[in-house]
């Protein structure tokens, strides 16, 4: 497929835009080269009211002016006429109404956990995993679908995910050990109280741990006929809420399948190229993996912006006195881990024909 | 020993008084029913003001109304008329003037980490290891000293040590994994700017991980003639500070050297029993370990000043998919990390009858 | 009347008490030394619970031993027996309870804005206005209650109208801005989001600057038959809401009825001392004012706990270049400004003879 | 002066390069279209090294690729080749070294606040007073410096400058009571230690309120001979320092020469336009001044971005019971109030015709 020029960009949809995942949709894809928002929906509450009123903006970004006047549309099939569709739903609401869109024929890029345990669905990172997508065929097959469901994982095994992607094609990978400090915005909005958290550390997130220890692992499996055979490591993972805004950062210590340094992990890690077919994608982070060089970086604030937030940061690789390396990850939750997650995860799907402006 | 009386009791001085531990010396002190404090020193610019000038006191607690007034004076066991002295130096001043003050006939209880490292000097934590005050006569021996030095840990060490130690009891340690969480008053004051923390983690603290990584065993070591034969496990640590103003916790999964599950671990952690030669000292923490049952506890903020900041209080006690159990450990820095373990070591000593207030 | 002995302390209970007032009042009426907690309410959905269960307790002092086991009762006169009553009730809901409760003969002392602009209601600061418990009477005669209901003022009016109290006696009072910066616990639990607040400044609070240009004018002016006529002077405000926990500061200019320098001031704020009937009470401020000298004093950390949290700290007293006096006041909001003031209120009312035990 | 083209840009320098303010500069001059950086100057420790070496960089947009191998120079004229200087330096250092730079003909345009009540140098906001540059003939003349020196105010004065300047150009001022929330980066860098700020507010800012009731009056002033007539009104001003990041928030009450309403009043600051000499700049706000229409805002970290951090943004415009109006006023400190402000300054000096690249 060939770059879609501007008059033949495709229509798009964003399901559940007034919400805090929905913005940060509304917001990156304002300006993007291949899609244009034709629709927002909301809940039954807001729909029919202007966004620009439904909506209690909470980026620092103002709101794009083409999005005030879009009316709140119900998220149902008849109502979103677009072959694309973004959705922020919360995972209950997802599980009845993303399966809906897909029937109808809509690609539904979802930011959603509903479906990410369906041996069919693809948990998809463009520069991990995009081979992923032939799981799409068996899905439409089986359920009967003319459109399919595509997600992005969990905010916090996002990044996690892309280093340990390095660190499997290089060195294979035994066990891992991973401790993240997550910030509030992960918890969307309201999401935290403040007397929760100012001053404070949490050291729970509901089912955040359980997700940690297997999508990972999904991600780096392989395709195997409809399903995919989960990748063959094991991971123990604790979750911590700390009072940062935006940005996930992880602990890892890594038992590799073969022996390596640091050093020739950090090479690993800063010379990861994504495939060559979502490399150059608009939204591919540039580089997929940064490597800080200083002994106390990443640090959340100053890096979690790295290649507009779209880039993995790594640092502090050392060697590990029990397995074989440590290492800190960092990925920011709300462009990367979410929203921007999917764009990219979408805009792989229009450049593999799965979508385009005349569907 | 009979517990003194208020009228005999001991003497005690606080060098460093005027910094953020000194300053937490002073208050914890005030009122404590077995040490007077008749001696405060200071740096040679301060030294000769009244404390109460001398002193940018930070604490929320007031200043005494006795310290307001007490002359600051030099660090030197000539201005000094006290037979137990507790240190709050920095390591690199506590490594010359320590032993002066040992040399001169005092015992100097240290919150430095200077001597830490050295064979015949105890790293102390009254309910874990109070044996280790064996080593004191071969250290005043070989070293021709009449007083003696003794060390509390590194305050991240500190509760991950008490937790270890009841595991250790009850079923062997192998291997352990350490993250932690730590607040910025443990870099002492100016300590961290305010830019580098707010809305920001720092994966990294200078020399902290190798402490973690090396004091817990030699505290949950045996004492083997004229030193301490370190605990037979591994650690494996990675430090963090994030942006709360007191109490570290830690994230643990731990290897042991035989099967437990979460519920007898629990159990182990809640019995754990100080021995009895510390149990009811002044400063004993009342639990030694507070096991929270809830799944989100325990909280920074909520959690770090139970048994008035001296308990470890651990939680989220639960099996792990690699090793055996992740929990979570929370101890205040400031307090039992810091001033109050000194104090409460030094309590050990006079229980012990090496210092008293007729020496 | 005297002084309550332990054995006739005076039952009384908290509507309300699993949020997060009502936990203020059930610690701070721990060990308290007239009143003997016998009654704890909530809402229908948590009636019939242990209070420890019911309860998702918020302070980092630990849950009272005896209230753990208090079943937790509806808010209704028939379920609760006890003269006295504390209210932590929202407005709205007090609007309708409240009066049912004193119809039935209780003295309820609340924290609830719902009956501070009743002309018979008293809004009470015992060191400023003692003397307006004298509405009490034609309250209850023009209402036909048998009981009758006490309130105190908005957290951010309290330390404001206790300075400006000290300043009127000595001054008079002519015109005063005031704009504030309020701590979130104001905003009860859960309150404001996380994401609101973190990194932020709102300067926004629903009905606050109404109440901080009114409810001072109240207190400090003189009851005139059956209600108060308001002191003659003029107030306007401006709120913020800041990312502090506990305390409420306040930046006030001030036009007096005569002259005074920054100095006299400062000596009248020193001076100041409550009326002989509430100087003595368990919960009285000693100070009633604290006036910090330093240049960079009060502040909202350090200074919030002073006298318990009960005093009204003040500080940078000087001089304004248009009026005539620049100064900074602080209060401890869920201390005085809420739960604690309310005890403070009933104390005097027992004081007073309104209740006692036996009634 | 015609807009210079990208082969014909202004050499700049930037003094005191590696601080924050000047880190400010190096990113926001990147890709500047009429300035080209050509030299960074540092403190004698700095100087041989290159830039990216001898700063340690702390802002989240990372370090320009060109600026990486510049090599810091020692401060003084010699050593910098460029008609035009941006001063970061310190007051007391700005004192001998920006009239060293003046002399030997460069156009200092200074952050610092040494020269700002010298009668000869203007403080200057684009927007408010461009005819103050007038001043620099005399101030040529004066001290035979054949450059000459050009400040921007204290970051508190600026945003309530710009509005205050939109309100007296409508209304006349007469007096104005402010009180400042100011962020942490206000005090540079390391500037506040993050024990005195984290849940605090410090009502005190060394020397701030005698700058923030004197500079506004010298901005919004005339030019009268070889001096600057202070504007006939008067300002009282209490600061205070919040956790914030970027972002000074003010509460005005302000006295109108002639009596306005609040709908007046806003519709005053959203039609305030710049003098057309410095409204299409590069760096000019746009809009100038925007004025929120909800409730509670400006927001600080919401809003402190408007106008890519140039713009003042205010917001709830309402009449005040004692004098004519409250409003607040939202300006971001490092961009607008320190480094932006001098950039927005230098353009026009370059528009005006002082400065131009072939200098």
């Amino acid at each position: 497929m060939e770059k879609p020029t501007i008059d033949s960009r495709i229509p798009v949809a964003v399901l559940a835009a007034t919400g805090s995942v929905g913005q940060r949709f509304v917001q990156l894809l304002d300006g993007h080269p291949w899609f244009e928002v034709v629709a927002l929906t909301g809940s039954e509450r807001t729909a029919g009211q202007a966004y620009g009123e439904a909506c209690h903006w909470l980026l620092s970004e103002p709101m794009p002016v083409w999005a005030r006047d879009l009316p709140v549309l119900s998220t149902v099939p008849e109502a979103v006429d677009a072959p694309l569709v973004f959705s922020a739903l919360p995972a209950d609401t997802a599980r009845e109404v993303e399966p809906a869109f897909a029937r109808a024929g809509r690609w539904v890029c979802s930011n959603a956990s509903a479906f990410r345990r369906e041996p069919d669905v693809p948990v998809l990172l463009p520069e991990v995993n995009p081979d992923h997508l032939d799981l799409l065929e068996g899905q439409r097959r089986a359920r009967g679908w003319s459109g399919g469901i595509l997600t992005n994982p969990n905010c916090a095994s996002t990044g996690i995910s892309v280093a340990l992607k390095a660190l499997q094609d290089s060195f294979r990978l035994s066990r891992v050990f991973v401790v993240t400090l997550q910030a509030i915005s992960g918890a969307g909005y309201p999401g935290l109280a403040s007397l929760d958290i100012l001053d404070n550390v949490i050291p729970f997130i509901g089912g955040e741990e359980e997700k940690l220890e297997w999508e990972p692992r999904k991600m780096l499996g392989r395709v195997s006929g409809a399903e995919v055979a989960l990748a063959d490591f094991s991971i123990s993972a604790q979750v911590n809420r700390v009072p940062t805004l935006e940005g996930h950062l992880a602990c890892l210590s890594v038992e590799l399948g073969e022996q390596a340094d640091a050093a020739a992990a950090a090479e690993a890690l800063r010379g990861y190229q994504a495939p060559a077919i979502s490399r150059d994608l608009p939204s591919a982070p540039r580089p997929p993996i940064l490597v800080r060089e200083e002994a106390d970086r990443p640090q959340v604030r100053l890096d979690r912006g790295a290649g507009r937030g779209m880039s993995t940061v790594t640092g502090r690789v050392r060697s590990d006195p029990i397995w074989h390396l440590k290492l800190v990850v960092l990925s920011h939750n709300t462009i990367r881990g979410a929203a921007g997650g999917s764009i990219y995860n979408a805009e792989l799907l229009a450049r593999c024909g799965y979508v385009n402006s005349g569907s």
